[in-house]
């Protein structure tokens, strides 16, 4: 498909993403952390259209489009790390995109599994290199400290290839969970923004997908910031405002409010989960949702 | 420059712009309209994002670019009209940045005074088709009513090109005069948010610009949806305000939101100066300004 409009559908899910609101825990049109604001999330949004049109139409560089969009979110904005997981989706979805003739049917699956499983050593490098460029917090994979630069040469010596790194991560990263499994959350999240478009404002079916996500699953984010309790814990609390309100989200609001200010007086930023929100996003753009 | 850079700024100028709250009046990230919403305005600036790319590379077309704007923003959103008078600026805006060698000194300045003056019939025409596209509701140019189809003919006939159509409407329309008179409230928006930018959030120096600007000038679109009484009694009003409120945004915020409410109230929205704000966002982009 066009690159141009695979670009904007995945700059768009960035946009919507972060002006959703309430969305507990996170930074949104209506709330801010100290150092990054809601603008910083929209200037990095527009800056890295020109890589994500690039790598809807190529055919390789993974890692390298990873972090060329870091590189260039950086130069937009001021505000540190906004996009990072998002991109570790998203560049898989823009390039599998680009590779699909149309919209329909199963083509952006299996073009997707074919991008992720043909990584190359190359693009594993490239991800390391881009987290040491956006500093951002992560466990390290086996021993391969991100704050070590022989990491690097060891990820060579090794010969691991990006998505051998996905699989070592898996059991503790639903970002790289999704990578090894075929997206499942993303796809999931996709289906469920569909429907509830149906009968909700682009806003509302956005944060009731949020909460619907992470009542089921840990957000890794918060796992790797607190530990594996928290982030139970905070799945739990999701899920019992999911069930008072019975989907309905007038009645749910309040709630909604109240434990997203919880969240951010603590400090609890479910990251992985507004990725997967990003990804499910572009999805349901990418196969035609309008609003 | 760069197109892919200067599209991002013009982006960005929209975006940045339509977040900004309380911006009174109009849609802002708080406040929608029962048709129109705030994420209709970020989808229209997402989808545009090639019609800017290709007319920073062009030398000539105003009005075709700016006809094409209109019809691409449609296509990605449900909201109707949201962007128009902001293309007619930002499209010459787009054409002279990416006229320069780079961002310093006159060279804006210069290449957009050649842009406009430069136009033709068919820009003229174009523009005329734009507006029935969008339904925009316009004062007619002398007897050139946009729900007459015979307006392009008698366009034609007259050979009218697009700066003339613009001379016809400076005198009541501050979108025309910025073309006739080389963008004065343009480049004067791009230097107030500039200095305000040194000691505000983004958010705020847009607002306290906003405020300026509607302080000093009749707004266009309050004057063609009410009379000029009315808009003169906005400018008054937010004169009152940035007088009692001495520049500083805490004194004045609570006034800003009440005088929000009310405008939303009556249904009064100063759109041409939202339009101007977003051509001096531009503006201040292009010449470097981040955040």
């Amino acid at each position: 498909m066009n690159p141009t409009h695979i670009a904007r559908c995945a700059q768009l899910a960035m946009v919507l993403e972060v002006s959703a609101t309430p969305k507990p825990g996170n930074i949104d049109r209506d709330h801010n952390y100290t150092d990054t604001r809601f603008e910083h999330f929209l200037a990095s949004a527009v800056g890295v259209y020109p890589i994500l049109e690039k790598a809807a139409c190529a055919g390789s560089g993974v890692g390298s489009f990873i972090r060329q969009a870091v590189l260039e979110s950086a130069r937009w904005q001021s505000g540190g790390n906004t996009h990072f997981g998002a991109f570790i989706l998203l560049i898989p979805l823009v390039m599998a995109g680009g590779a699909c003739e149309d919209e329909a049917g199963e083509c952006l699956r299996e073009k997707l599994e074919r991008v992720v499983k043909e990584t190359t050593v190359d693009d594993a490098a490239e991800l390391y290199l881009a987290f040491s460029d956006a500093k951002v917090r992560v466990k390290p994979v086996d021993d391969l400290d991100l704050s070590d630069s022989a990491s690097v040469d060891k990820i060579k010596e090794q010969g691991l290839t990006l998505f051998d790194m996905m699989e070592m991560s898996a059991g503790y990263d639903i970002i790289a969970e999704e990578w090894v499994k075929s997206f499942p959350k993303t796809f999931e999240c996709a289906r469920l923004i569909k429907e509830k478009i149906k009968a909700h404002s682009i806003n509302d079916a956005i944060v009731l997908t949020f909460m619907e996500m992470l009542a089921r699953n840990k957000d890794t984010f918060i796992q790797t910031k607190f530990d594996s309790k928290k982030a139970e814990e905070v799945s739990r609390r999701a899920a019992i405002i999911l069930q008072k309100g019975g989907g309905d989200m007038e009645v749910m609001r309040n709630d909604i409010h109240a434990f997203d200010r919880e969240l951010l007086d603590e400090g609890v930023n479910p990251g992985s989960t507004a990725d997967i929100i990003i990804a499910g996003l572009f999805v349901s753009l990418f196969e035609g949702m309008r609003f």
